[in-house]
């Protein structure tokens, strides 16, 4: 199966990021882990990701805050799906970050989930993979119906509690 | 080769998704076009949705402005990649559409490009097809490099009227 | 007297609900509570929807935060009247709730209230109901009373440490 | 029928409220239109206001922009529900009448609509008051059957053209 | 000297109010304060407002969050000067009161403040009955001056430290 | 009686401006008309604005757009009431002016009227001088009054046409 | 004296950036223009950033729209000084152009001025080459003196026609 | 080498400017530190602005919060570079004080750097300096050195953890 990279502008970006991390072991696929910075590491972010697609990556995950312009550089230098995670940092509550992750221009598409939406980017990155490979849509279905299990549960309590 | 569907929530969006359907055809991707609306037709909104996946399609793209409910609805019921592109209506330029659309709650991911972001979503969806199909993988550099050179053709003739 | 029916995306909007049941048990206004998902349990919502003006139901509420579609997904299946309460969460301060509830496009309906206004979801249902039922609007004059002589009271008590 | 009261802060707002007054007049609802102004006319206001309920009114429609106090004016006079249109105006975008509309405070609720929102604010005044009529809730289904119709006549008609 | 009145929407906007009650003793301008609620206690309100001028008051505060109507409510019934201080509450930052406070239709105008900016509500207020109060505008210069005096004690300090 | 001067930061303002230069002169007060500009012409604004009271000025307006420090600018220098009109310019709406006008630091106030809000920053400057001018008074209050029945009458067409 | 580099990330943006050009000229700075995208041609920019020391550039300007990288991007690869003018697009009035080039993390600055603000851009890069340059800091001098010239004609004109 | 001035609007502004300070400390740069208010000590902020260049500044760094005029004011009176540091306050999230910064009129330009963004003002500062002294330039390539360092040490510590 391909991999996925899931890449974040800085460490302090690990708490949010964590959840897509264990979203993609919980669907057993192989997943990398990197920290890239769009302005730190720029070379780097740029050897890796102009190999991602020869060394047996099939989407790429990229995580960032403010001006958060990771997941849009990588997009730059590839043809595999990027999805962006805008990190709410300390001011603006997240509105920059979603801003300069989602309004790319014209011929560079960024597939951008909600401010720290961690756990959606690792489903949507899954969707992707699954698009050829009819094992992972199963996992994914029994998730969605698992997800779909808890709600019912909850609902039931609910009722029970409230209507009785 | 899986098709790609191109759905909006009003033929008042088809200005902004024209971009989406010609691009496509560029990349000779099978495509087809619907109109179902999450509010006024969600029986048959549903039915399509369901059945995309047996129907040979791979990825779903959904245009919808203001309260711009069409992508999350659509991916509440495939396990298929949604892609959602915002589009702008006479008020508030385009900010609730896309907030409606990339806010989706843990579970449900929604692909978001940007507001009337038509050819990207064209794109993202090709990128995600071309996962698994080189030959697509192929065209889209083709197409990164002509967009490319685009640019620096632009660059020479700015040169040159400036720098001389 | 018809019902009023309380439905929250996720249990976790119960803290925000809790004033919308507890506003009508005080009317005496018969509810019930129920968590539906317009997203994770999308058939459970459209069933109870397309049932509730038969089952006894003059009102729907429904809570929701994010991109919030659960009003507008029901309104899409009732031509009940929906009250949708806008929940505020982790990012953007209620406000993409808000525009996601509130935004709709002509022909679905949703009656917004404020952003965590979970009270006046309620007196709104209870106003719609007592249309046609004199004694319920008598108690919601008698509460509205209630309501103004408390800020009376409140403002005599300012203005006997203030104004001596 | 009870009536439905359509009331604009200033006649400039006509053109946003006219589609109001044709969306209830197609309902066959007997509908007052007035011109009220919160700040301007408040005497008036409050005294049409207050004799609203005995004067045969079952809602009330108010469309005020910029500060927009109109519908929250009138609801600290009547338990009747008060649905309001934010109404755009010449700054902000409608983002000002939209916040002065709905975030009201708690004990006095306005039921709001989009921005210029005006068809809808009709059709949800016809769902309040067909809550205790049935036939009137048979034309609102009818209506809704009709928007149904219309949006998969489109449909056919954009995939003739693109599916063909 | 001619008084001014200090108007809350509710007691719980005390907190932010004290500061121009405090700072209004100060200059030793009388001063009433008032819980009066634009919503639940229009009438008496109004009646305040319609007799501040025979009652020997020269300027109004108001203080509301949220759909901030108070101010606006007083300003329609007088053509004393309405100061309006926005108050903050649980969503939005304040930027709901500040619309609703400041964007006032033509006619009838508020003198707005910043949020929570109830010290300048009672400078300004002072500005207002010093236009034809040359004591009084003394003590304002006297105020500025010491304000002036306290930032150029603090330069000094921050100067000692760091340039030392 | 004293003079109210109209200051614009730029003469571009004077579209916005005028409305505020008329509805003085209808009422009759004395207006002086000045072009000064915080950045541009700072020494100018000041020595106009120091010497504004002992020069026979009551009230001083200022326009201006974009980062609009017109307003403070002038306020720091003075302790006469300032009213600030943010003024919308060719991006953001208006927003950027009204927080720099309207959000000043606590000791320097400035009494800010609705983004291109001419006419009520004219009245908010007569109801000022009219504190201690009771001939004024009646005139605003006979403005008013005009303004009330301007509104009936467009209430009674409005009826007739709708009601008739 | 070294040169000024006006790049802008599409040749859509010349309306804008032409007044930097003009201004730059006017001021006889020597200065080139180029077209470099930071997505479609990266490593075109990457190139000329890193030898733009070398080549006898002094500042660079960086204008580009929507999530607007191009600043940022430059100054990754360079610790000359990078100047951000935002561009204002088709949605969202300039903001997310705003927000994606002055927010940038700690370690890359980028000197933003306003949205569309090429002229100030420019101005700006002279007063960066000025610091060494005490010819040029005299003709910024000369040209601060001529705005002030041109706005006290201003306002002589305006004060004659209106004070007269 | 020529100084920099670190200037605050207000003393409370320190914990955000102490950053900017110790930057500049780092690179030897010899900078002041100067508490001036644009409202409350205007004249000494002129004073001292006006005979910066002579006394040897040769960047000016402004950090305010709110209705942030202090760079403004600032670069009136100056051709010097000043770079304004957004300080976010108690209400709106910084997002007053950003606009207030960046959105000067055309022909005063400020240099704006993010909400907060202490540390990168004081890099700026020096970048501006560093254009006419290579050897402070060879510091900042060494510092961005270090710091691209820092991020590959982060890398390779999640890379060992997660991909080990």
């Amino acid at each position: 199966m391909k991999k996925v990279a899931v890449i974040m502008g800085s460490d302090s970006d690990l708490p949010v990021v964590e959840k897509a991390i264990t979203t993609l072991k919980e669907l057993e696929i192989p997943t990398e882990v990197h920290v890239f910075s769009a302005h730190r590491t720029p070379a780097e972010a740029k050897a890796f990701t102009e190999n991602a697609a020869d060394n047996g990556f099939g989407v790429l995950i990229a995580a960032a805050g403010k001006a958060a312009h990771l997941a849009g550089a990588l997009a730059a230098n590839t043809v595999l799906p990027v999805i962006g995670i805008p990190v709410k940092s300390s001011t603006l509550d997240g509105l920059d970050a979603l801003l300069s992750t989602v309004q790319m221009p014209s011929g560079i598409p960024v597939a951008t989930v909600a401010i720290d939406g961690s756990a959606n980017a690792a489903l949507l990155a899954a969707e992707i993979l699954a698009v050829s490979d009819d094992a992972l849509r199963d996992k994914l279905r029994a998730l969605r119906q698992k997800g779909t299990e808890t709600v019912l549960a909850k609902n039931r309590a609910i009722e029970e509690k409230y209507n009785g």
